[in-house]
C-alpha cells in the first residue's frame, strides 16, 4: 500500500484504540486513506432495539465513526457539527455491516462526508451525510 | 399521574427492558406520556470519542431512543425512517444529559418528533428530528 | 422596540432587499432581533407542486431564509453548511405560513438554528434545523 | 431508449408541466427512468442570495424536484417526509448545475433517494437525501 495510505491507516488505528465506544461496537478498519475509510462490524444480540431489529443508534454510530475517522485523517482535529441518516432496510443479528465514508468536499474550515452502510449481500442499509468544522489543532500523540 | 401517563410509562419501561443498547447507555425514563418522553443519562469514560468529548453516536443514540419511545407510545409499531442531528456544544465525563422528545405531528402513517438534548446547566447539547413510518402492528407482549 | 432590535431589523430588511428569491416568495419580516427572526408569506398558485400541495422547495426556502437572516444578524457573514427539514402537514393555496428561527447555540465559528414553520391555525407545517460556518467578514454595505 | 424509459420520461415531463416552481427555476429533465432522474438548470441573477452566491433554497429546490420526480416515477403518489442537504461549494451566476437522483431503497410504503448536485466542471455542489411515504393513489391524468 502507498506510504500515504499506510501512514493514514496507522494514525487512524491509533485513534480508534482510544475510543471505547468503537470497541463496544466491535468495528474494525478495513481500509483507510486520506479522506476515505471503510469499517465493518458484526451485529450482535446487544445491538438490537425493542422492536427486534438493529438499533438506529448502532447504525448511526458506525457511520459516525467512519465519518469521524475520514474527516480526522488529514492530521488536524475536525469536529462533527451536523449529520443525518436515512434508514433504508432492517438489519438482524449475525449480519455483517460495512460503512464506507468518502470526502465530497473539503475547504480550510468545512468538510462534507457521505457514508453508505451496506450489508453482506450488498443491500443499502442506511445513508448518512456528515459535516465537520475543521480546526488547526493537531491530534495529541 | 393520570391513567394515560401511568399506562404509557409502564409500556415504555417494558420496551426499554428489552433493549440492551439502552442499558449500555445507562439511560433512564424520567417522564413518559403519549407522544412525549424524557430520558436522562450520566456520561461515562466509555462514552468518549478519540478527541476526548462524548461520542456523537452516544448523543444520537440517546435522542434516537427518546424518539423511538415517543413514537411507539401509542401502542403500534413505528419504524424510524430518517433522522438528523446538529451538535451544539461538547459534553464531558460526568455530565448529565437529558433528551426530551415531543410529537410535532402524527397522521395514520407518518409521525415527526423533535428531540432536544440539554445538560445539567440547561445548555443545548444537540438538536435531533426523527420521522417514523407508522404501521398497524401492535407490540408483542 | 429596543435599539438592538431596531438596528437588527434595519440591517436584515436591507439584506432581504438584495435577495430576489425572497421577493419571489413574497416573504416579509414580522420580527427580528439578534439571533431570532420571524417571516411570513402567503402561499400562491405558483408555489404548488405537481401533486397539488405547496412545493417542499418553497417551505425549505422560507425556513432557509429565516435561518440565513438569524445567523447573519450579528453583523458578520455566516454561511449555511448543512440543513434538514421534516415535512409535517400539507399546505395549500391561500394558507399563510410563518417561519420562526431561533439560535440554539453560537460559538466563534459555528451556529445552530432551529426553525419551525406553522400555518395560520397554529399547526406545525415543517421543522428545519440549519448549521452555519461563521466567518469574520462583515457584510458589504 | 427502452419503452420503460420513454414512458417514464413522458409521465415526468407531464408532471413538471404542472409545476410552476420548476418553470421558475428553469430546470429541465435530462434523463428519466424508473427511480432515476437527472435535471439541470442555469443559475441566474434572481437565484442569488444576499451574500452573492446561489440561494440554498434554489439548490434544495432543484434536488427536491429530482427527488420528487424519481420517487413519483413508479406511477403512484409518493410524498416527501424528511430531507437534508449539505452545501459543499458555492455556485454563481452562469453556472450550470446538475441534480442526479437515484433510488437507494424502495418498499411498499417507504423510499429513499440520494441526490448529488454538481456543476459544469464536475465539482460537488450539494448532497441531498430525501425519504418519501409511498401511497396507493395514482397520479391524476
Amino acid at each position: 500500500m502507498p506510504a500515504n495510505e499506510a501512514d493514514t491507516r496507522i494514525r487512524l488505528e491509533h485513534l480508534t484504540q482510544r475510543d471505547p465506544f468503537v470497541r463496544w461496537l466491535g468495528a474494525v478498519i478495513d481500509y483507510a486513506a486520506p479522506g476515505a475509510v471503510r469499517l465493518s462490524m458484526c451485529v450482535r444480540e446487544e445491538h438490537m432495539n425493542f422492536n427486534g431489529t438493529c438499533h438506529g443508534g448502532v447504525l448511526f454510530s458506525l457511520a459516525d465513526t467512519a465519518f469521524g475517522l475520514a474527516s480526522n485523517s488529514h492530521g488536524t482535529i475536525a469536529v462533527g457539527v451536523h449529520a443525518d441518516v436515512a434508514f433504508c432496510s432492517p438489519v438482524g443479528v449475525g449480519d455483517v455491516i460495512i460503512a464506507e465514508a468518502t470526502e465530497a468536499s473539503r475547504s480550510k474550515r468545512v468538510g462534507t462526508y457521505p457514508v453508505r452502510i451496506s450489508k453482506q449481500d450488498g443491500t443499502t442499509v442506511a445513508l448518512f451525510t456528515g459535516t465537520v468544522h475543521r480546526t488547526d489543532k493537531v491530534h495529541p500523540v
